[in-house]
């Protein structure tokens, strides 16, 4: 009888105890890590308001409903575009190391295949808001002259295939995974396809009427209102705890309080610097290139939020303070390319630097941490590679919108503002404008 | 003495031990749990926010301080009447399945009673700024003619009794929950509650001056600042994903990332649709109306968001994308009721639209899942009968506050603006408005 | 082998399955508090965005640019400030009572030394935001007329000194707090401090030009956006959720349901009473005075929101509803110091009151609830010993400030405006501004 008893205290010990209490733990894990990442995702779905609110805020009154109307159509389409196809070309079973070929229509793909301890669906949303970032960065730099429905058009392309496909190459299983590329949070992946995207649109189309005088110098075009460019400053700064810590893609990671403050000690390195470099170049600080100096932090930072030490990040931030000042100066007297709101230096310039300097900073394999060279080709050829991806894929496509459907809205459209010409309304009813009729 | 051991282990494998662990266990789960309910409830709380832009965005400047005012005094007294009064009304021990009578001023009412697996505040933070989303949404119907007095009036009201009756019935214990009705985060117990108050209070108060002509045609009167309705719409999505994936009241709740999705599908399928239908009905894109279709997406999915497919969640959007713009035709144009914000046609409308469509995309129970008409009877007779409700006691405390009150501000008041005459100050002092006098 | 087996079973049951089972739930529960201290942080971080708008908001159009500007300086220069040096002051080893002396630039102080549940980082930014809060209050009330460069000076002092010794003093195991002052949220450390330093601050600064008439008479100057003021006090009242509950600092403390609760009706009951307050006093509802209401009764909660009844917490915000009423007429009146925003009677006259409130209103050793003036007693001690510490370092800061690098800009920049004279751009380039030319 005892023997019988010792038997039943051992599987009660080795089977049933443990079995109720793993299983429990499962659960209640998985409930963490969902809570945590769906947190996340509604932080970094908001930013589409800051993105709204920073494109409309610098550009004119006379194109504002026009912008905060793409940004909507941002989320929108590029929601339902990405839960179609975009989803399943970046996170698929792999082909190639270059695209995924299952998952399409929110079917064939699997928490399990995915390695997820969330369900399905709580990743399909975290990728999706972060899909529509992608999109929403071309808005800015083709402000104030783009077709409605052109846009209409790139945003659709971009979320269904020339995100997921670099998505696919770093998060998905892709070649640049394999080879061991760091890009927690998307300085590359989200940011510089963005960024590039939106160069070769901006270029393509070519600048705002009245933007360069005749021998081509650059004239300020000053946003209409500044207040809530800051806004949509402080609702990004916010959303960025959720893209950064939010990566872990786990709660139960405890490295996320030191994300969101590599992420924060950036952004304010970003802000500090970039404010000193325009009081020393111009005289005085000046706002809405301090405003872009934290967003330049942010967007360096969420390379290496992860992997480099807290002074490191403040590093990279200062870095990005100093890069996009230049880089905005280049664009405009150099390259002669008109960026209304600085989107190719924040998310183009500041994302391709940030992740390059992984490979300096890094704490394990960083070349300043004795970890040599390769990290840093690495990054480099990463970074390379998708900057050619995007300019070579959105030069196509620009071009053929150019073609086909027009990019470019009829001048007289553009001077009286795209509010009218695009949607039939204006944004300001109430408000005594300036000479809205001379286009400025 | 091995009898004694073998008995001490017995014990303690089979009570010390699982005590401990299921203790913890249970502590752990409620404290995922109210994490869970106190985000959602904080971002169902920022909704208020959203309301006041999109509120005040779609309206004249001469009225946007009287309007943030009340839609400030809505959350203020709705939050104190509710915890005094609407609480116990709502959740209290049922009577005759109609109404709750315990649970007034924060007593009588306990977790184990509500069979919570949170503590009681928790919950009541939670339902109270679900009962302030009712309150505010008649705000937007009645805006630029209402007296404040009586304004705050009948929010005291809908917040004390209206709601939570409505409340009670479906979600309190009350008839409608037996029968199975499923309004999983308050299509019809929020959102048409505020619809068809809006509808009784707009039409019992007549249309702002100048809104018909003398023939009963609709002038167009637009929106002072579109773009900071943009950044209400925004701040609504965001905090719809407190509203509906937080309803489950359960972190542990496996679905709240599928909601999560339902949720986001809807609103983007709503945008887009409503963006086409006037893109070819109108013949540009129309912003405003394509702002609400976001919303009416939003509040058509809340009573299925748990209960239907992805791809249901799609259709229950697009549907909702084109009652919008029908809807806010049909009161203008046949109804002749002046809804300077569209809330009728968004909450009233979709709220019902969508309820119902349960009975049809419900993947259990719904007709095209081959569950049968009784489902599809009971979402409409839930539906049916709040309406009468609503309609029927909000008749009633309109003409009354008419009656001993006055619902309407004098005539030069609303030519001048509800921001003078009603609270002796303007909104936007430092800027050239157009032509205030003129009632424009 | 008997023996053996019932050995073995004994060393699985008491040692192999307890420490798994506690190894899990300890990580487990610091999950959860991590996840619930950063979730609050980042709502605590957004207050920014809300100060920033209430700031911006209630001043004029002129100086917006600056306002935001400044506002985002005090998050980045005192993220960096308080990570090298403030909470090291604050929260490291103890010297006197009166200040911490180890924990600079992120080293020295580990999670275990301070008792943390939660990893280190998530400490640190956490409180980095609350230190951020404290600086922003003082932006408020020295607005409009205040040098930029020495906005940056004193910034950067009460980051990294002022405000960390009153922290270290009540939070960091200092002298106030050995002797049982409770100041759950920061009444007194966050909000006092901040509007001391205001009072100083705007005092040795003076009025604004037109401020007050010859006879001393003060003028109202209205401020340029309501819409955007209340927009920030929405804000504010979503963010306050994440300092209140968030300063559990663990998310398995079943509390934090009820400090929503009482967080809440204090600001709600804060609103109301102002509202009626000035209704009675002016004949109209005052809507930035009622706005202001409202943040009155979240500062005034904020000391004891975990310690009084929700009863109590009506009371306490119904108080400071009427305090900060008078609080701003003594300054204007009696005092004749220029405070453009309320900051001083907002945050430092209620966060005062509000303290002293919680020696009546505590259920613990309350006076009201028999616990004699013990408490009554320290936490008026608490009050003054800040105040004086606050009024004493920052008359001394900002008297140096002034005689070495000027406090105010001069009168044509003052007159011409801010965003101009210190930054060389304007807020609303678009928008026909009223005679920004006569000062006003």
């Amino acid at each position: 009888m005892k023997k019988r008893l010792v038997a039943l205290v051992l599987v009660v010990v080795l089977v049933v105890i443990p079995s109720v209490v793993f299983g429990a733990d499962e659960n209640v894990e998985s409930a963490i890590n969902t809570i945590w990442v769906l947190v996340a995702a509604f932080l970094v779905f908001f930013m589409q308001a800051g993105f709204a609110m920073v494109e409309a805020g610098f550009t004119r009154a006379k194109n504002a409903s026009n912008i905060i109307m793409k940004n909507m159509m941002d989320v929108a389409i590029g929601s339902l575009v990405y839960f179609a196809i975009g989803f399943g070309i970046m996170f698929g079973a792999d082909k190639f190391g270059l695209f995924g070929t299952t998952g399409f229509f929110g079917t064939g793909l699997s928490a399990e295949f995915l390695g997820l301890s969330i369900p399905l669906e709580a990743f399909l949303i975290f990728q999706t808001v972060f899909a529509a970032t992608a999109a929403t960065i071309v808005s800015g730099a083709m402000a104030e002259r783009t077709k409605f429905s052109s846009y209409i058009i790139y945003s659709f392309v971009i979320s269904i295939v020339i995100y997921p496909v670099v998505g696919h190459w770093i998060w998905g299983g892709g070649w640049l995974s394999n080879l061991g590329m760091v890009d927690f949070a998307g300085s590359t992946v989200v940011h510089s396809v963005g960024g590039w995207a939106a160069l070769v649109g901006a270029a393509i189309l070519g600048p705002r009427i009245g933007k360069f005088t005749k021998a081509g110098k650059p004239n300020a075009i000053p946003g209409h209102n500044i207040t809530m460019g800051a806004l949509g400053v402080f609702i990004l700064w916010f959303g960025w705890f959720g893209f950064n810590p939010g990566s872990t893609v786990s709660g139960m990671d405890s490295s996320i309080g030191f994300i969101a403050v590599t992420t924060n000690l950036a952004a304010a390195a970003g802000g500090v610097i970039t404010m000193f470099v325009t009081w020393i170049k111009y005289g005085k600080p000046d706002v809405s290139m301090t405003l872009n100096g934290v967003l330049a932090g942010l967007v360096a930072i969420t390379a290496g939020c992860a992997s480099v030490s807290l002074g490191g990040a403040i590093a990279i931030g200062a870095i990005a303070g100093v890069v996009v000042v230049y880089g905005v100066e280049l664009l405009e007297k150099v390259l002669k390319v008109d960026d209304p709101v600085g989107a190719v230096a924040v998310h183009g310039f500041c994302g391709a630097i940030g992740t390059i300097l992984v490979g300096l900073f890094a704490t394990e394999g960083g070349l300043l941490y004795g970890g040599g060279f390769e990290l840093l080709g690495i990054q480099s050829l990463g970074v390379i590679s998708v900057a050619a991806w995007t300019l070579g894929t959105s030069f196509l496509l620009f071009k053929a919108i150019k073609k086909f459907n027009g990019l470019r809205v009829e001048e007289h459209h553009e001077v009286a503002g795209l509010d009218i010409g695009e949607h039939g309304s204006v944004a300001y009813g109430d408000f005594q404008l300036k000479s809205l009729d001379t286009g400025k």
